[in-house]
């Protein structure tokens, strides 16, 4: 049995979620990997759980909720930076908020991680976004493994497709649907309902935001396409080499003419080679005829479509959007990282 | 660099392309995974290509033909299983027909290799649906590793996804249109065609083969579907345990019956978790409606979804079926062993 010890930052939705699959799965991650996972720490922005021992669920939460007042585990203060000089190396597992600007504050924590002789699995997408090439340099330099499947597509195994089964071979375009939010709206606008509705219906059923202009306007699938293209094609791409569209112009009378050939308005990341060499990365609506393995993508399903020499076109689609699909990616993160 | 010593053994049509893959992708297998892949040996059933180095195309082949006739590279009557001993030890590309009924003679060669602390990478399904588990026991006492991307869906990567991308999940059930011919058949019945102009237009187009028994009863897709659950589900399941039937039965009837309710036929491959426990597997043909994820999927194309616990359902579809695609899959297995 290998023992790894993790390191969890950020405990909303995705981190909670985390902390209670582990608990749930390690067992069966035992017998069937050889891997003993301990939790040694979990850290929000203003303090860490850590009590030099694996942590059990009760010392964290209390009546579901995290429980910092009177609680021996929780040090107010403590840098997990502290935490990567002191323990034994293991995984980082970084779930907190990170800014699309500057990257931080996950960046710094990452780059802290990987320095340290720490394998790190990401989950949120602007330190990628930001400095993805630098990451992956100071990762090999330190001869350990940084992963983030759940900060490109979440459950829906893209970056595995891209990078493990694709390997290898000379892929020409990725393109996807890599937004739910967008994808329930322009399904629903094709059902006939107005952009307006749409958008409050996806509300309604919390797939999305409140403030939903991340998805609406393109830049999501901008940071998820990105992050695709650097990480299957060797590309090192920023988001100003992106060129992005949403959906806020789409008109029903657009939809209802693609409609009317057989083909479905879709908004596509993309990222395709250009015949004198380079790429162009876009996001834009495009229109899918039928015999596009993208156009039967509905509702809030994602999915990705690789183009290749050798094996031709592959498809990915599916995975659950939620905490829960994002944490599961995550810990298959971890035992790929170790098994 | 990492050298990697290759021997491949049976030089059909996915054999032939593998060694002109390796020839032309080993430069940028070299950059981009720090691999450097020489092919040692390269076998038939009656001698082995070798010379002590690595071997240039011109050394195998003259005119196009594989050249044995007065060439000092063939030497007839060599065994790999020799080599096994003599070289140091790489990895054993495995492209010769095996028996479904015996596993040979690839068994014994993969055997072989394993108990000789070669890696080994296998394209046909013979010795993995007779011997699977055995064969996994071998490859880990030895500790060296043991794929078979290439055995079951060749370019679709049904493997990587069911092992790779969901590791550590819960996997419910496995289900698959695992053969192009049979969809195929299946695709050009639903517009109209007869069960034997199909399969005639199938064989005109080299998708089916001249004797299609084996596709057509259902025999392929029950390999695919036991390898597939016995890699993914840690199941050890044999032939015996799949209850299959095939596409002969299927009547133009059943097919516009199907239509007419909006679903569609297609032959499954399926392994599903009995409430119980265990698990059941079957060949069957389906009806399925359109919002199965593998509905869309038409003519030779092939698919596969899972169904997890915690990501939801995962759909892979695509990926060529000609030996092509197959010799990018072998190629694929070795870079994911050393990478």
């Amino acid at each position: 049995m290998k023992r790894v010890g993790l390191v969890l930052t950020g405990l909303g939705r995705v981190g909670t979620r985390f902390f209670e699959l582990v608990g749930r799965r390690s067992e069966e991650v035992g017998r069937t990997f050889g891997l003993d996972l301990r939790l040694m720490a979990a850290a929000k922005s203003d303090g860490t759980f850590f009590t030099g021992s694996p942590l059990a669920r009760k010392e964290i939460f209390r009546n579901g909720d995290l429980w910092t007042v009177d609680n021996p585990a929780w040090r107010p203060g403590l840098s997990v930076g502290s935490l990567f000089r002191s323990l034994e190396p293991g995984c980082l597992v970084e779930c907190g908020p990170s800014d699309h600007r500057t990257g931080e504050p996950g960046l710094e924590l990452i780059s802290a991680a990987l320095s340290g002789g720490w394998n790190v699995t990401v989950a949120s997408k602007g330190a990628l976004v930001v400095a993805y090439r630098k990451l992956v340099e100071l990762a090999s330099r330190h001869n350990v493994r940084l992963k983030f499947s759940a900060a490109a597509g979440a459950a829906l195994p893209a970056l595995d497709v891209g990078t493990v089964a694709l390997a290898g071979t000379q892929i020409t375009v990725v393109e996807g649907i890599l937004n739910g939010t967008t994808n329930f709206i322009l399904t629903k606008m094709a059902a006939g309902k107005t952009y307006v509705d749409a958008l409050k219906e996806a509300q309604a059923k919390g797939i999305a935001e409140p403030d939903p202009s991340d998805d609406v306007k393109g830049w999501d699938t901008a940071s998820k396409i990105l992050i695709l293209a650097n990480a299957c094609l060797g590309t090192d791409l920023h988001l100003e080499d992106v060129s992005v569209d949403g959906i806020t112009g789409v008109s029903t009378a657009a939809i209802k003419a693609a409609l009317a050939k057989g083909e479905k308005l879709k908004l596509l990341g993309l990222c395709s080679q250009r015949p004198g060499g380079g790429w162009e990365t876009s996001v834009r609506v495009a229109s899918l005829p039928d015999t596009h393995p993208l156009h039967h993508i509905e509702e809030a399903e994602k999915a990705v479509t690789f183009t290749t020499v050798e094996m031709g076109t592959v498809t990915v689609s599916g995975g659950r959007s939620n905490p829960l699909g994002a944490a599961a990616a995550l810990l298959k993160d971890i035992i790929n990282i170790y098994r």
